[in-house]
């Protein structure tokens, strides 16, 4: 079985690395780090063991790549126009996408690209951050939790293809865990997402510290409980504790700058459209307004202009 | 006539150096600036001309002052709390008190300090800044909006002593517009103060910015209409169309820091409470959640905490 990463970063990278690590035939597709990464391999520093690659199967254009029966997308969904090119260059037909990437929406558009593809869709529940060309630092967690797609969202339960998926992580030492109903996962996914991503880079501050002050604390608690209004009313049943489960998860963890943070630390463009707008709307269609999470993606889009 | 002006910065120095030039009897209650005015007065640059008044009454110590016939009260109102005892120290039985500050509930404070004075309620039109002890500068506007303060709010109508500070201002240049409902007349202001004042704290930003974004044009726009909610259920009635009429004067104006940004920025603690929070109980005691004003307020006080 030979897999293909489309973006090598904190996600693709320190997944792809563990893939190589465990026997697995994995090229990479890179940009900015190609040169780097073809001399030097990657370098995963991880709570779990450091590891170094010296070598790995490394490529700037995809239609360079070989044909893959599984391609992981793990690229920043800002970069997703690029799917259009480099999915019907790199999968193999029927091949399996498994797309390992926040908000909502994914899966629709790249079943658009590759309609006879198989559709996975991966939420990583892992705090890595890419420091360098080809250099991962992985902080803490790692899981995956993985959904077959269907058109228009049923939950599709747990198919041969889903299950094939899992095996090769699992042997990839990759915790996983399988969501009968992707839309459904998606949605507590955004719990955590739209509550504090944005907030994060708005307020300039780290999980911790949202944490540790009152207001801020309230208000990632009332976007929580937007967020799930927003799924019931999308069909996806979430309990309104599961904002409270969220908050005391994120007091366990260890002080985390969250991605969208960090992209705007490095002057990187915000995932605003997946992570915010495809729900507002989604929301919206039903005719529930998400005022609350509205106002942070505004204030996003603002910052997002004036950092670029 | 003896006037007492407590607080001498962009609003209170403005103000009161007009009612000087133009020969009242004036008295300045000051506190970090007390010594540099006490020995060099205050100094105005204005659009409508500069001048320069060598030498005014200044006091550090309520106790210090003459009691006045008029107290004009521009403060930060995140000092109100030395009303307390400056205002029983500073003001003749019978006098009137002018709160030049924003937001709400200011009057209903004041009055169960002075129970028997007589509250008028002013909204300053005014771009002015104070750039260094007693040294302000006027960049546009200035005129006032007064209105007489009844308990719980009914429409006042014209009073004598309202037509009498009218009259004390016009004579100093000031232009003044007479308001029959203060309470009415707050909510007006509050449109403007909580569209831009909070966003531009929390995105670093002028009022022309915010105007020439899409996103936070729209944004602002959806805070007011919100308040514009707001005032009406309880009790005034403001036209929807109130929020493009002030987001035109906006367009029109001169590129702007609020007040309130200008506190954040030289580290000043915020007028969350009077601006925001006041404006969000009374709403929410009709039952209305002004939700999207809250996430500013939220956002506000973590901003206020970390700067302070």
């Amino acid at each position: 079985m030979r897999i293909g990463i489309i973006g090598t970063g904190a996600v693709g990278g320190y997944y792809g690395a563990l893939l190589v690590q465990n026997g697995f035939d994995v090229h990479f597709l890179l940009k900015s780090d190609f040169e780097h990464v073809r001399n030097n391999g990657l370098l995963v520093e991880s709570k779990n063991g450091d590891f170094a690659l010296d070598s790995v199967n490394a490529y700037c254009r995809s239609e360079d790549m070989p044909k893959c029966d599984v391609i992981i997308v793990a690229l920043k969904t800002t970069h997703n126009d690029q799917l259009k090119s480099i999915l019907p260059n790199t999968i193999k037909k029927n091949g399996i996408v498994v797309a390992l990437q926040n908000g909502l929406g994914i899966e629709k558009d790249i079943s658009e690209i590759v309609p006879s593809s198989t559709i996975i869709g991966g939420l990583c529940f892992l705090c890595s951050n890419k420091i360098g060309p080809g250099h991962i630092r992985h902080l803490d967690y790692g899981s995956i939790r993985l959904g077959q797609y269907r058109k228009d969202n049923p939950a599709a339960g747990i198919t041969p293809e889903l299950q094939k998926i899992a095996d090769v992580f699992g042997k990839a030492t990759i915790p996983i865990h399988l969501a009968e109903n992707l839309g459904k996962a998606r949605w507590e996914k955004l719990v955590w997402n739209m509550g504090f991503n944005g907030s994060t880079v708005i307020l300039n501050a780290t999980t911790d510290q949202i944490m540790k002050n009152k207001s801020s604390r309230a208000m990632v608690n009332e976007i929580m409980l937007e967020v799930i209004q927003g799924a019931r009313v999308c069909g996806y049943e979430i309990e309104d504790n599961f904002a409270e489960i969220m908050l005391n998860a994120t007091q366990q963890m260890v002080d985390y700058s969250p991605s969208m943070k960090l992209d705007y630390d490095a002057g990187r463009p915000l995932e605003i459209e997946n992570i915010y707008w495809r729900p507002i709307a989604a929301a919206e269609k039903t005719g529930y307004d998400m005022q609350k999470s509205k106002i942070l993606a505004y204030q996003l889009d603002f910052l997002n202009r004036v950092n670029g």
